[in-house]
């Protein structure tokens, strides 16, 4: 399984991915799901890809082998971008799906795509198996894919349009630590891009591993602070709840079921 | 969907469900998911279900088929009321099956069922669509069935053997928040029962409406809180991330894409 988040920021990008594969517990690996397309001054673009990794490799190698004017390199907008993500998804589906649907494996892969070419705004966008996207919008500043429901309350309690670059990226290995805690398939190192509106190259890249001090901190701080938080809430006040509302209800389980 | 999940702890139980079915967004439904199955000084059993309504109801009826000596009402053990939902389930499964599988639907149910009949401890089973069932543990001392993900890092955080009875309430009611927050399928009003070990009645039974008071407090209090621990996070410190270490994957991308 994976897990890899990006927020749309007004300052900017921050993606954030974890590394681990697996095709069953005992056959876990290490692969990096980010692949970052930088010609400073002019582009920087990050791709995040989810799902089967065959399919994957082979979207990214499609790529690779695609025309002049269909690359990435070339690609005039991040919507063109898009498009030939989503074009070469198709292309793999075409060759691959047939053969893959014999042996029962669905063609499972998601990808997120985000960044700045020169001219444009930033732009974040999220593609699905089916070659297709769309685009964040300001209600809607973050994508997720594969393993994301650990890890989606704290970003839907925080990340705003108007979320400083700073603190998304604490936010985002929040969610990525509430990920790891829960889902053993989700593992380090993490690769974390921050990328500052209008700086047409990376602007921040760490590989975090176990020994990375900030992250160990915010760890064990954050479980910390949400069980002082948790013991901060008051207790049920009994006497407050009106048991008489749910009688009726109650008796008439008992009634039907007891002969 | 559906979200239930209960504690098993060294005071009793606690039991909490959603009442929200849907079968695609235009057609949503509340129902009540726990059945409690009581006689004072003797048990206290409490089934809740996820999955399939059709399928979960139709075992309830099954259950109430049942010849006497294959009731709840009549079980020796847990164990053995367990067994029961379990034969429930595979009866109906047989019935079923077939015809469901034509209009490609899942044989999809679940359940918990939990209590204490005299004479036993309390215990807490977790029953799957096959019939067959696992029970708590201390090392595990919850379980959830339906939409489980959103609601599971602060049970994991918070939930052991020795939480007190209305920690873990407040426990549950804050996991069903992050729940209800992040999936418009999971909604209100919840049924909450609380069992103290040795009652063998029900200790404490509310339907919990959006009108009640202490949920609305603890809702609104703990996003407010979650927003609190967040800031007091530090925010992350550049300085001491080792850029270098990361660089060497992070060119190969570059110029393996950049032709």
């Amino acid at each position: 399984m994976t897990y890899c988040v990006a927020t749309h920021l007004n300052e900017g990008l921050v993606f954030l991915s974890d590394s681990r594969t697996n095709a069953g517990m005992d056959q876990v690996s290490t692969f990096r799901k980010m692949t970052v397309f930088e010609r400073t001054g002019d582009r920087m673009i990050v791709l995040m890809s989810a799902g089967n990794l065959a399919i994957s490799q082979a979207v990214r190698s499609r790529m690779n082998e695609l025309g002049e004017g269909e690359s990435i390199w070339s690609a005039q907008s991040m919507d063109q971008a898009a498009s030939i993500v989503g074009d070469a998804v198709r292309a793999v589906y075409d060759r691959d799906h047939k053969a893959l649907s014999e042996f029962g494996i669905d063609f499972n892969c998601s990808f997120i795509l985000g960044g700045q070419i020169r001219g444009e705004p930033c732009r974040l966008f999220q593609i699905y198996a089916a070659g297709n996207f769309i685009e964040s919008q300001s209600e809607c500043p973050y994508f997720q894919i594969g393993e994301s429901k650990y890890g989606k309350p704290i970003l839907d309690r925080v990340v705003r349009r108007g979320t400083p670059l700073d603190e998304a990226v604490k936010c985002v290995l929040i969610s990525m630590d509430s990920t790891l805690k829960s889902n053993i398939s989700v593992g380090m190192p993490l690769d974390l891009l921050v990328y500052k509106t209008d700086d047409l190259a990376v602007s921040r890249f760490v590989s975090i591993n176990d020994d990375d001090a900030y992250f160990a901190h915010i760890r064990s701080r954050w479980g910390a602070l949400l069980r002082e938080a948790f013991h901060e809430l008051p207790e049920p006040d009994w006497s407050q709840m009106d048991p008489e509302r749910s009688r009726p209800i109650f008796d008439r389980h008992i009634r039907s079921m007891d002969q």
